[in-house]
């Protein structure tokens, strides 16, 4: 079983689930309260985790939504002091992990939970939270190593909070609990991750060790995503995307792009509810396209993990994996008009991630991407 | 300047060690003691260490031996508590790293040092070290990464002494300190890192992130080594191999293997004080030709980051680096005869490092080793 210690201590393969009463006992816990959604509580997922618990634990709150709410947080921290938790097991995707974090905040710092948002520079009030374990059951978001956590908070704001100590204690990754994930899920988180591995290399920060740790979870994804969308049981495939996923937010230490930086802001358009990794995807190769003659040095690795010619188009290969793997080629494909430009533009010139892009980019390149990808 | 924070918080750059004040500062350290060894002193680089300090420190231990003692340390720490420091800067190679841990366990450890050690399963009692900043002056150890230490005990033992504790709270990799590295010792640690990185990858540990960083490591080792040796001036060359040694280090938390088991076994050959890279590189070749038909596709893999041949002889090209940089290629060039072997025989295979080999190792094959490298 791997055991890798880069941010957070994490155990990895099949089977990793069983060694959760051991992961508790190390981090002193001996009160759970798990945190999850109501999808997984219905597929069965949130059950396999209660039976490999030696005992039942000290609460659950499966009411996680799609996207994170400070009431919902709120709602489950107040669960956790009644049921007087020691420490905290997060199910699911980056959302039940967002929310546990958000929970973990709520439950060790005082005051009005917006005071220790990004935005007004409140990483500095973050201490300690109790210890939190986390189990992905996508392969995409890589959320089981991220300091970042994403709420929207009372006043409709959707603000970000970041901070070393939001790093979950301990990852425990068992792709076993990803082979139910549907094709087009399966699709959508893997393209997450490799979208998190191309931005990483390309940004302009230096950390060659992220960089090789990204190149790494391309060449995985590249190989292994195809297989595991078309063969959801193929173990070998769920594996590796797992391993894309955790590499690929392992990378994202050393900054992401515009991707994701258009992608945050498509997200916030409520009505539309897309999906941050069908977005990447989408997104990605046009971004791409838009570095041609830059970054040439990068570009040449990234060619060669996957295994391309070293004269290849990456743009064109990355729109065909699309392609293949059953995801739309274009935003507005999606429902994305030119009329939900103007709200998003701003944003996305202001996401945290366009400052670490490969070159560099004002309105007017987003007005470019926008377009390209629409 | 480059952000790491893989294991140790690591600044990386040319310039680095102007910033050891403000790193002080970070550890809240207000009293530092610096470790370093005669050959500094006399070169200057601890002057220019002293310089980079905005106040003169609490005290200064400059006797570290080549291999440290358990006396060395003893006195050290003397020095340290006489000076009521409360904090450690390291200067130097592995040895004065080594010595700065070893002084950190004996002033904040009760009962007698060598209860510590690994061979005594002594790593469950060590708990904090006074923070410690890592300035390594040779770009091959990685000593400023690792969770261990090696020192001679008073009974005249070699012990090692390993836990996440005795990871340097801040690395500070500064190029600029091995631009007067003489050729020889640039290509004798140079190919220290070498292979910690190859060694890395080989092993059988699953650790896909700690394999990525490896072959970083060999990549950037292999490119710009000979440059470094030919041309120590050259920045470029100096940037780059103290970041395949600061990769190697953190590749090797996955194991090593039977090379490093050799190089161990026949460093502790008293009278030939032979250097644990040269001695790594000398041996290198040779273990490589032994797994010929196992690791494929690692092997591929290595292959492909040097910018071999997908049908190169990977042997045959380490030894030809060898060559190249100018370093022996036996160890019979360096001294050793079989007279040396039944000693060394049985340390090599109870080594740390021979578990974790790419394929078995026993006496025999260590023999077939020793005889090919001899």
């Amino acid at each position: 079983m791997a055991q890798m210690n880069y941010l957070t201590p994490c155990i990895f393969d099949f089977g990793a689930l069983s060694q959760l009463p051991k992961v508790l006992k190390g981090l002193n816990v001996t009160r759970p309260f798990v945190v999850t959604d109501p999808g997984l509580k219905a597929n069965g997922l949130l059950d396999r985790l209660l039976a490999a618990l030696s005992e039942p634990p000290a609460g659950v709150y499966a009411d996680t939504p799609a996207n994170p709410t400070e009431a919902a947080a709120r709602q489950a921290a107040d669960d956790y002091r009644a049921a007087e938790a020691d420490g905290l097991i997060a199910l699911g995707g980056g959302s039940s992990m967002d929310l546990a974090k958000a929970l973990g905040l709520m439950v060790s710092h005082e005051g009005p939970f917006e005071r220790l948002g990004a935005t007004v520079r409140g990483s500095r009030f973050i201490g300690r939270i109790p210890p939190l374990a986390a189990i992905p059951t996508t392969a995409g978001t890589g959320s089981e190593v991220s300091v970042g956590a994403i709420v929207i908070l009372d006043n409709g704001r959707k603000e970000t909070f970041v901070s070393p100590h939001l790093i979950p204690a301990q990852a425990i990754c068992d792709p076993e609990l990803t082979i139910g994930l549907p094709p087009l899920l399966t699709a959508a988180t893997g393209m997450d991750a490799m979208t998190h591995c191309i931005e990483a290399v390309l940004s302009v920060v230096v950390n060659p060790p992220a960089e090789a740790i990204g190149l790494d979870g391309a060449e995985r994804a590249w190989k292994w995503l195809p297989i595991a969308v078309a063969d959801g049981s193929n173990r070998d495939a769920r594996w590796h995307m797992m391993m894309a996923s955790f590499e690929g937010a392992l990378a994202f230490v050393k900054g992401l792009g515009v991707v994701h930086s258009l992608s945050h802001a498509l997200g916030r358009v409520q009505e539309l509810k897309l999906h941050h990794g069908t977005l990447n995807a989408v997104i990605l190769p046009h971004s791409l396209a838009m570095i041609a003659g830059h970054a040439d040095e990068k570009v040449a690795r990234i060619r060669r993990a996957l295994g391309l010619a070293p004269d290849a188009d990456l743009a064109a290969a990355i729109s065909d994996l699309n392609k293949r793997i059953g995801l739309p080629a274009s935003l507005s494909q999606m429902g994305v008009t030119e009329a939900h430009w103007p709200a998003a533009r701003e944003y996305a010139i202001s996401d945290i991630a366009t400052a670490a892009n490969a070159i560099p980019f004002d309105g007017e390149k987003f007005d470019e991407l926008f377009k390209r990808a629409l």
